[in-house]
């Protein structure tokens, strides 16, 4: 069966977004006030799969091998059908 | 009162996405099969405003002047407390 599965990817606490600081430096100077901003990442990914479980285990699976590093990211996994 | 505004950004329906396309071709060369991968960028906005309805608003203006490309994006915002 088909599912598609959202991952969000982001940055563990504690490290530091220079990205998200630029983005917020520049919304500064058009005149936005902002007390925070963090970023992540999102992929939806449909996948071909026996039931829900093994669906989020695949996706899973991608985003140790391949999506996230587990160094700095935390990754939530997402399925519907 | 602080909002915490939560905008997603994502290609337009039928907008080429070759990141996505380079994803879905390194996951099937690790063996992860896919039907279909698509991204999207989402930001995470702490910034005060009178009420719900300001803070969207403020967040979707942060959207047309700097966070989106209204010719390749679309963009959805919601607004928590």
């Amino acid at each position: 069966m088909n599912y598609t599965a959202k991952i969000t990817i982001s940055l563990k606490e504690g490290m530091l977004d220079p990205e998200a600081r630029a983005i917020q430096h520049a919304l500064a100077n058009l005149g936005f006030s902002t007390d925070a901003l963090s970023t992540a990442r999102v992929f939806f990914i449909t996948l071909q799969a026996e039931n829900v479980e093994a669906a989020k285990a695949e996706a899973t699976r991608m985003c140790e091998r391949l999506l996230a590093n587990p160094v700095i990211h935390r990754y939530e996994v997402e399925v519907g059908a």
